[in-house]
């Protein structure tokens, strides 16, 4: 088989270890002669797979016991809403989005059916490139909670470490999309009051949403908040409130499987950064690309770069692709390139890419 | 491979031709060297995979131009709130839900999250086992939607034929919820404003919502009801306005195909008539089991049914289980046995179950 490399931002890559075995076991899981797919959500087998992945999840990412890990649905769209209607069951909701790319400006125009909502930080007066000291942030004392992305998928822009908001006198809880970077690095837990993740791009296939939320924020949903997605039912039911995504659940298993055997989040942050360092180190020396983003904020995961000639973007995409390096082409909000470069993309994909870039430019 | 036959409520069995065929591809969609799963839903791959699903769902279930075909997630319970979110963005929303067993109640209870709800026909009266002409329910004159589940899955009640508003002079649009019978029976479209059905059950695996919607019906969102979740944007979008579950809107599409490869929506319905009469039939002559749905509202697809001598449930299950029949327990709700005998199970499964129905009756 040609395997290609893949760095599509999402849905995107994912170990062929993984997707053999869920080949193999497609139509009978187990020796139970039923597929995965078909099995009852309440029936002991499916059970055992939810379990499973549950305690592999909480151990590979250290979750602390004081959160719930919900498997939902919807993708970080749906949770844009689903958060503030879970959180803002209070009086006077105020929420406060620092906008750092364009995930997080969703997050901010979505929150405002529920809330009043304050434009922390503004980074597109920075052309998103960089993002100011949180203690620079308008950050109201009183806030119902704080949201971030914390890895913008298309501007390329992450947090090498969560806001500390509690190191700024702020109580109110700190709330991440880290779907783009979920599990390819620690998690600062103690910084964090809910986190949230499409699986799509580290986790597995698209359709299955995880949340991390802390168990003192169970209690605040507004009325309108559908049973469906409200997180207290959805963990007090473990997932299974109503029909969870059993299939996508599996295969988020046997990521997180995958990802054990690799060494953990260890082993895959050390080879991310490998990967990164080669990719970001061929732009940074090379006059003919370059990522524009503040070396501090750069992401590990989603690399955009631009050619100096954007006359030139067809041919390098045609080429790229003629070389098994797919999905290279940046966001048609951005322009020029962007290499994912999820957990699951090799280090040798990223020298095949870089080797490639270099030949490109060579050649002209 | 010993396979059971699965009786499973949803997720349930799913064909083994199709199982296999995404077994056999699970790495390697049609030669692109990456799997389904793995594929930017941007792109030329998935675009094809899409629509062409789209187009074997109109032509298979006959949807008229006029319906949309949507793709969504959470599943029934979820689309009890996305409907009213969806549809009570007017004054005064009024919606008239006739309820004939546990899931028409449960769309009951969440739609009073936003409109001013009637319960127009109450099943409970009649201990959910059968339904009272239309023309005597509670209907309003000026309601904003009726909803009725057309099957529902617990208490094995199904209308063979949707309510007629119009012949009421009810104006307003009949909303279904047909999770669990869609694809076994044609679809009598002029008398439905809006049809949901979570793949689970009959199209797929879980994760999947279909939904079904007049176009004229696209314009009365609330301002609460998330991005995600609007109708009118998924449809302007194509089911991308966010990333759609990808995986298991291809194995619909596989299960449309095959449902196409039997002869389409005809031929299963015959089937499905054949497995039902050879059940209910089996039933009906004994004394020893019993299904108490009145006959002109049982269920083709799920079958209840009671022992005489309810201390024998444990048995049955577990002797049943040894001879591969699965899943056979009824819903605690109602207690005894159901088999749900959807497109997938084969007439064979039904002659297995009712072989062994009539061994374990003479045995005892």
């Amino acid at each position: 088989m040609n395997r290609p490399f893949n760095f599509s931002a999402g849905p995107a890559t994912i170990p062929l270890e993984v997707l053999n075995r869920a080949g193999a076991e497609i139509a009978d899981w187990h020796g139970t002669g039923m597929g995965v797919m078909e099995m009852s959500h309440r029936g002991a087998s499916f059970g055992e797979i939810l379990n499973g992945t549950l305690a592999t999840v909480r151990e590979v990412l250290a979750v602390p016991e004081d959160f719930e890990i919900l498997f939902m649905q919807g993708g970080g769209l749906a949770e844009n809403a689903i958060v503030p209607m879970n959180l803002c069951g209070v009086e006077n909701p105020k929420v406060d989005v620092a906008v750092t790319g364009s995930w997080s400006q969703k997050s901010l125009t979505e929150a405002k059916r529920y809330a009043d909502v304050q434009l922390a930080f503004d980074g597109k007066a920075h052309q998103f490139h960089t993002v100011a000291p949180t203690g620079d942030w308008a950050l109201r004392p009183d806030a119902t909670y704080v949201h971030v992305c914390s890895n913008e998928t298309i501007h390329g822009v992450e947090f090498q470490t969560p806001p500390d908001l509690k190191a700024l006198g702020i109580t109110a809880p700190l709330v991440i999309d880290c779907s783009s970077h979920i599990a390819s690095r620690p998690v600062e837990w103690d910084k964090v009051g809910l986190a949230f993740a499409g699986a799509q791009k580290n986790l597995g296939p698209a359709g299955v949403t995880m949340v991390f939320v802390r168990k003192s924020l169970l209690d605040q949903a507004m009325g309108i908040c559908p049973s469906a997605f409200q997180y207290k039912l959805v963990a007090a039911n473990t997932s299974m409130y109503n029909t969870p995504p059993t299939y996508g659940i599996y295969m988020v298993g046997l990521v997180f499987e995958w990802l054990k055997a690799q060494g953990g989040i260890a082993a895959i942050e050390a080879q991310n950064i490998a990967k990164t360092n080669l990719l970001y180190g061929a732009i940074d020396r090379s006059d003919f690309y370059r990522n524009e983003v503040d070396p501090a904020f750069r992401s590990r995961m989603n690399v955009p770069f631009l050619l100096a000639d954007e006359t030139l973007n067809e041919r390098f995409l045609a080429e790229a692709k003629a070389a098994n390096l797919l999905s290279l082409k940046g966001h048609k909000s951005v322009g020029g390139m962007r290499a994912s470069i999820y957990n699951a993309m090799p280090l040798s994909g990223v020298e095949a890419l870089v080797s490639f870039m270099q030949d490109f430019e060579r050649r002209l």
